[in-house]
């Protein structure tokens, strides 16, 4: 059974260092959880992920759906098995992609029809639908479905949303209670766009009927950052204390520390791995493109004093080099950079909050 | 100083094997060598290609004296700092590519001239320059400088290009010998086309000079293969006994069991790293094409019994799902087998050899 242990508390923030406990293995939290939207966190394998200290993964309901489908991954019991990965899995609900991904998808009580973006072929996602799926798929964290909604929106259209989503989770645990392995959890997405009000009724609605953990979804949507954090600031705290919050989609390292400042303890983006694949890499001192001619000739690594096996092992005169002439080598190695970068900063952020730092280190960090 | 033992013969075929030792490393021969062009084996690290058993590279002069050029890797002091391949490396010498890739390829007695088929740029490439960019790279062997012939040639065409390789590998070892680390070691590059009687004139006459190593250049350049076999059984008797014999750009494993009852030690192709980016996969029973829409719901591995780290954790249907959807992992996975298939069978060879059981293994081998 899942379940979240708060281990430490920072005295003048809201952060808080958890440890979140699965049948795959124990999380520590803050944790940023790399995308493997396909089955392949793209370009590594789960050995080098490991080797970075990720701990859990994100897998995309909507992608896995489609392709390969539930009928192969079920040959193989769910999604570890099949991609050889033997740590926790979260998915989420496929809602979000089929939102921005799918053609012609619409909206009634029951669920989303669309139809995919491949080939066109015409589906339904409904709540029990996206349970079912993700059940076939064995996901540690199973997400509910929810109603993205678009930014700007108004107050009318958010609100019939956040309804929609309520009774489309009420719908989803139900589902789950019946079907799913009770070693797995579930977790809700609350919704609510820029309305604080909204948020809280979300919040509250959702906090009643009851889950291992709860999300705030459609954030970083396209609206201010000192928004974005307004809003996480109102909502975190609505969140049920005992339970993990998950902030969806983001963000940038500073985006995170602030985030965690917040209460906030779980993250993912594909700022990392998407990045890493068109040459930006993160470093102690901001970021840089490996494009840049001025590394022709640099024998230093990606970012000094980091561990991970690309900067151990090679320059940027190298990395420059493959990433130039398009060698598949170049998108592994940015990518095993970027996403030991955001697992380290996890980690210095969890030291600082067990240390009862995490307030200078915020304040160091964010305004450097 | 790079030397050259043989440690058992097959008593009733030309096979033998032998131990190479260079600088950085021992080579156990019949030997395959996978291609590293770019200074990458593409989609591999250096750990991979160890752990597949890959003894020793082969990089390519043409393409790393264009990209990132002498300037970039003389502050590595060579290749392998710069690829983090601590093993032998073996460079071309940039002739064939010059051949093959360049624009408006010029020969003259001094060298050949050509333009960049990158940016058009002009150069030339003379014997003494294919040593010095050699030098640069800090190859374990460098390869003289040699006219490719074209197939079809007449026999004209083909004595003058034997005597200008001759000319120029004259030129390769006074520079080499001036410049070059005397622990590294020069090869030649035995010519010829189809004609005998030019391929025992140009092993004569390079024999004569004297080389640490000796290579067949000019094959499977079009030719039917009973020619290449018949051309490769009458030339490769004709090179020193002591010394490394090289069969260059060959071959399908089938081919590299034949040549080896020829007497042939080394081999490189671009097969089985290029066929794997492209689906083709090397199994005990034949090749296979992962995209079949048959491995969709295959739980097996790619060959089953085969110790490589792509079939010890995954299965046809995983990887034709990466391959698919041309995710990285796909064509990483599918080099780590292909190569480690090649190397596997050169392993079985050479404990053939040594057994003196290697007619009954080619017997089997290239007759089911």
């Amino acid at each position: 059974m899942v379940d979240f242990k708060i281990v430490s508390e920072s005295k003048t923030t809201r952060a808080r260092a958890g440890l979140l406990n699965t049948l795959h293995g124990s999380v520590e939290t803050p944790v940023f959880m790399p995308v493997g939207t396909l089955a392949t966190v793209k370009s590594l394998s789960p050995e080098e992920l490991t080797d970075t200290g990720a701990q859990i993964i994100v897998g995309n309901t909507y992608h896995l759906y489609l392709r390969p489908g539930c009928e192969v991954i079920n040959l193989f019991s769910g999604l570890h098995r099949f991609m050889h990965w033997d740590r926790p899995i979260l998915t989420d609900s496929g809602g979000f992609q089929v939102f921005s991904l799918a053609k012609l998808s619409k909206i009634s009580e029951e669920g989303i029809t669309f139809q995919s973006h491949i080939d066109g072929s015409r589906h339904m996602l409904t709540p029990e639908k996206a349970v079912e799926i993700q059940i076939c798929l064995n996901s540690d964290i199973t997400m509910c479905l929810d109603e993205c909604i678009k930014y700007p929106a108004s107050f009318g259209d958010t609100k019939n949303g956040i309804e929609l989503t309520t009774r489309w989770a009420q719908r989803c645990k139900k589902s789950w209670e019946e079907n799913a392995q009770k070693e797995n959890a579930l977790f809700c997405v609350v919704q609510g766009g820029m309305f604080k009000e909204l948020r809280e009724m979300s919040a509250d609605a959702l906090g009643e009927i009851g889950f291992s953990g709860y999300a705030i979804g459609g954030l970083s949507v396209g609206e201010p950052k000192d928004i974005m954090l307004e809003i996480a600031d109102f909502t975190l705290p609505k969140l049920p204390d005992t339970k993990p919050k998950y902030v969806m989609g983001l963000g940038t390292p500073a985006d995170i520390v602030e985030l965690v400042a917040l209460g906030a303890d779980m993250f993912d983006c594909v700022m990392p791995t998407r990045n890493a694949r068109n040459g930006q890499m993160f470093t102690k001192d901001g970021t840089i493109n490996i494009s840049n001619s001025h590394f022709k000739c640099d024998t230093d690594p990606i970012d000094s004093g980091c561990l991970c096996y690309t900067c151990r092992n090679y320059s940027r005169a190298y990395l420059r080099h493959l990433f130039m002439e398009k060698e598949l080598l170049a998108y592994r190695l940015n990518t095993i950079h970027n996403i030991h970068y955001y697992v380290n900063l996890m980690k210095s952020i969890r030291t600082a909050i067990c240390n009862d730092e995490f307030e200078a280190f915020r304040n160091i960090y964010c305004n450097t």
